[in-house]
């Protein structure tokens, strides 16, 4: 499914089209940042493009640079801003399997401070440089791929 | 800290300019991408500038926004590679506080499938709009808010 203006049903074209509330902290022609509703830490930002597009795969990238570059303006903005913010950590889930659950692109924002709760569960491993340099070549053969 | 070219004492940089090993995944003028030698998930890697840019606020924004180009590039990538992959998250760590280690900007590509073991444990709330709207309001008057 390819990026479309307003997809009936999705939360997030509500909100850019104005038909559900948001709390919003940056607006432009191409994306809007606003407040995670059931946020991790006080400050959780998203940037979400106006335009509606499933998954990464469906963002057109000078959209996806732009939502990045916003994000770093929204960093700066949280760290400027009063609130507690003695880091930022950038999330975005592509796909159910990622927790991805609003299905409308939407990159994470998200205050972080000593103690504030969050932690990253994960098998942390320390394979060979063999093995690795073998994982790469499928990677990069993956990227030659044609994509249908 | 601006960004510079190579920085002493730097992995990445070291990575960037040949001195140390890297099972790299994609090469251009500004960016690099290459697998992490500590994967969450097997296909984890990392987009880093070229340059040296210890903090999201050092990065020049046209970068960071390549960066995330190349990222969705990589994701697509993953996906196409034969490697498990239902899904892909992306994340970015500013600050020690948000589990930065290595002071030189990454943005990490996952590779996610059910039962990876990889979680997030964190305290999620729900606060009333007038909560949310007050927070918005200090995160719009810290972009407001000149840098120095």
């Amino acid at each position: 499914m390819a990026a479309t203006a307003d997809a009936a049903g999705c939360v997030f074209c509500d909100i850019v089209a104005g038909r559900e509330p948001a709390s919003v902290v940056y607006s432009d022609e191409t994306v809007l940042a606003l407040l995670d509703i059931r946020p991790l830490t006080t400050g959780h930002l998203m940037v979400i493009p106006r335009a509606h597009a499933p998954y990464l795969a469906d963002l057109d990238p000078a959209v996806g640079g732009h939502m990045f570059r916003v994000a770093q303006q929204m960093a700066a903005a949280l760290r400027r801003s009063g609130l507690p913010c003695q880091g930022v950590n950038l999330f975005l889930a592509d796909g159910e399997a990622a927790f991805q659950e609003v299905f409308h692109v939407h990159l994470h924002v998200l205050p972080r401070n000593r103690g504030d709760g969050f932690r990253i569960h994960a098998k942390w491993r320390s394979p060979s440089r063999a093995e690795l340099d073998s994982v790469a070549e499928k990677v990069r053969a993956g990227g030659n791929r044609p994509r249908h």
